[in-house]
């Protein structure tokens, strides 16, 4: 029928991308109390912190009591985000995180030059420093991304040639310096997609690179994130990042209730009920994401914690048809 | 790359799903409001109330009083509900609505005792029954549905069995009285779909009845909705009910702001940017579903009327790069 993959894994994301857009300060008490019950859920990795300059995002100035705060989990892949030398060294202090390097090159030359002040050439030029940084460190490059590559809010639509051209530069990348890249990450930033784009996109980079394993990184603010995610699973798609309760917003949106990443519990309901494994119980992961409600103090756009599961209501038909036969 | 229709029919249910469900009444002028904005959008027919007993369902005590009110535009189709002959009188008596009949069957023996008070052998009596009066009055026959067709929130699972048996009855009915069916809309009545799901139960009614020109209704109560319409668009299928905003709540919920119908502009936009047409200009509806927001009251689960269109980004972003290169 389709291609989908038989188990998934699920990057979830929510302390960090959802964490650091919002406007109220969050204890970090608080945000250690989310990373925990997440750390019991049997999600394989959770991105906890960034280490980014507490000026530019005050969200996220107490990185370091977080990481010192919650407990680690066996099993379970503990990253952060960082952008420079002085956010991988401060990631590299804290000395519990699973420290992995990545690259990011970017679709729309708009969106780099705005955001990162660089022009194309700069940006790969910057990602050979990023290389050599790594190498100082002894920290492995497992990661690439292409950011903006469904589209760009100041650019418009992106041509998939120039998508396919930043993966022959992260291939270079990877030759060059002996990289052992894991996945490399589609990121729909500005939540372009539309699950025909999926499939275009992802269809063309698995063409001209089958040995590369892909990721999809979703935004959910035009409504499109799981439907986004099953064209990726049809198209044999098992990594995803995702975050609980839908955390995340939409810096673009200007709207406190505006959706943002990919909701994880309504991607993992949707994995089992088409019986693809995530290693996850989603019940609670859904108290998960009811507690990560109850910690921004506004709704979050996951539709599973008010749905329910089918599992629950199994069980009761199946207890209901027990006593109609045993009466 | 996959059976996409080229164009869709949508069947704007908003008004009559989402007013009924409402807690706190709603002015009769702002139901009116809300038909005549969707008339304008290109939708091709609207459900525009139920003739229900106004004790069952106070919120559509007003039903004559919003048919009389609204302004009928060329080209679109004004249905209402009923669910029996003295709905389908007042429906006539209004005499200004596309008197339709249909005919309705349920895949879950249990929510239809629960519901109805009805055996599944009562319930094909009553549909020769609802045939008798509809022949009385002169009114086609020209839709029939399969509800709880994926579920049921009372019984679990629902065998795929079961769902061709009904549809079997359909076509025996359809045989015996000479219907000419237009649609047979599947109903995921509980929101108990996923992707997976969709295929297989519109492939196996495929396969059995190529002829029949299937419809999907769909919930977003486990955020779904979106993922399944683009399953069935894989599937061919080519109409689809939905409602402004996702009005509709879900009863089961007990939640005001649970996601209800999957979400007319958050689809449209879906069918757009995959180069589906509908006839529908997104801007007028997205404008609609703000509407029906302020006459709600409260926030609608639809992303799109705060996510945005992608078509005012790629006008910014030419006039942009125009402005860039004349400098």
């Amino acid at each position: 029928m389709s291609d989908l993959p038989r188990r998934v894994r699920i990057n979830e994301e929510g302390p960090r991308e959802g964490f650091q857009i919002e406007r109220n300060p969050i204890p970090t008490a608080r945000k250690i109390e989310l990373i925990d019950a997440l750390s019991l859920t049997g999600v394989p990795q959770i991105q906890v912190v960034s280490f980014v300059s507490p000026s530019a995002v005050p969200g996220m100035a107490d990185a370091e009591q977080v990481v010192a705060g919650f407990t680690r989990r066996t099993g379970v892949i503990y990253t952060g985000l960082w952008l420079n030398e002085k956010g991988l060294l401060r990631a590299l202090a804290a000395n519990k995180l699973d420290i992995r390097g990545s690259l990011a090159l970017t679709a729309s030359e708009r969106f780099l030059l705005r955001n990162q002040k660089r022009t194309p050439d700069e940006d790969l030029a910057a990602q050979h420093s990023l290389i050599a940084m790594y190498r100082a460190h002894e920290v492995p490059v497992v990661r690439a991304g292409i950011m903006a590559a469904f589209g760009c809010n100041f650019e418009g639509d992106v041509p998939l040639a120039r998508v396919l051209g930043l993966v022959d530069q992260i291939r270079k990348l990877s030759a060059t310096y002996g990289l052992r890249l894991e996945t490399l990450s589609l990121a729909d930033t500005m939540a372009w997609a539309t699950p025909a784009a999926i499939r275009r996109v992802v269809g063309a980079v698995r063409e001209a690179h089958p040995e590369l394993r892909l990721s999809l990184h979703l935004h959910d603010t035009r409504g499109m994130g799981i439907a986004n995610a099953y064209a990726g699973l049809q198209m044999g798609v098992d990594t995803f990042d995702a975050a609980v309760g839908g955390l995340g917003g939409c810096p673009f949106a200007a709207h406190a209730g505006a959706a943002g990443n990919v909701c994880t519990e309504d991607l993992v309901f949707m994995c089992h009920e088409m019986g693809i494994e995530t290693g996850i119980d989603l019940d609670a992961l859904i108290e998960a994401a009811r507690l990560a409600e109850d910690i921004v103090g506004h709704p979050l756009p996951g539709s599973m914690m008010r749905g329910g599961t089918l599992d629950r209501l199994r069980a009761k038909a199946r207890a209901a048809a027990e006593a109609a036969a045993q009466a």
